[in-house]
């Protein structure tokens, strides 16, 4: 798998993969809000990020492989509508 | 000031010093719950953390020093209102 077919902005890291996206926003009203949106979709996919890091301004997502050791389709199309997301979060 | 001052479990870090404490939970349900609960009480408090860190089942908070570069009290205080949720996360 090359890394121009993740998602935009996300990068593997580790020989056992992880995705990892970094996002950044204005104040922490915004930040809040992504977060809440993002606990929401995760819920609703049954997939929850390895590792989420955030404060004020910004959240680090940190995405794990799958049972097989491999990024999969799953892990890709979380990445896709976290990207959404965000990008929705003007709306 | 010495450590026994501070809340339980929370311990000094660095030379501007943060405070730092880790908190596990049985199952994402758990840590979500914790989660949404610190949320509103840092926004209560006005007082937000420098950095909060979690996956399924640990939730790892900083604290950072106020202007001065010092742990005051709205810091300790806000350290320990977080330990009483941990602890009332049962009720």
């Amino acid at each position: 798998m090359s890394l121009t077919e993740f998602p935009d902005g996300w990068e593997s890291r580790g020989s056992i993969p992880t995705l990892f996206k970094r996002f950044e926003f204005d104040n922490y009203h915004e930040t809040r809000a992504f977060l809440d949106a993002l606990a929401a979709l995760t819920e609703e996919a049954g997939l929850h990020p390895q590792n989420i890091n955030f404060a004020s301004t910004y959240v680090n997502i940190t995405l794990d492989a799958n049972d097989e050791g491999k990024l999969g389709e799953d892990e890709l199309s979380l990445a896709t509508r976290i990207n959404q997301l965000f990008l929705n979060k003007s709306d």
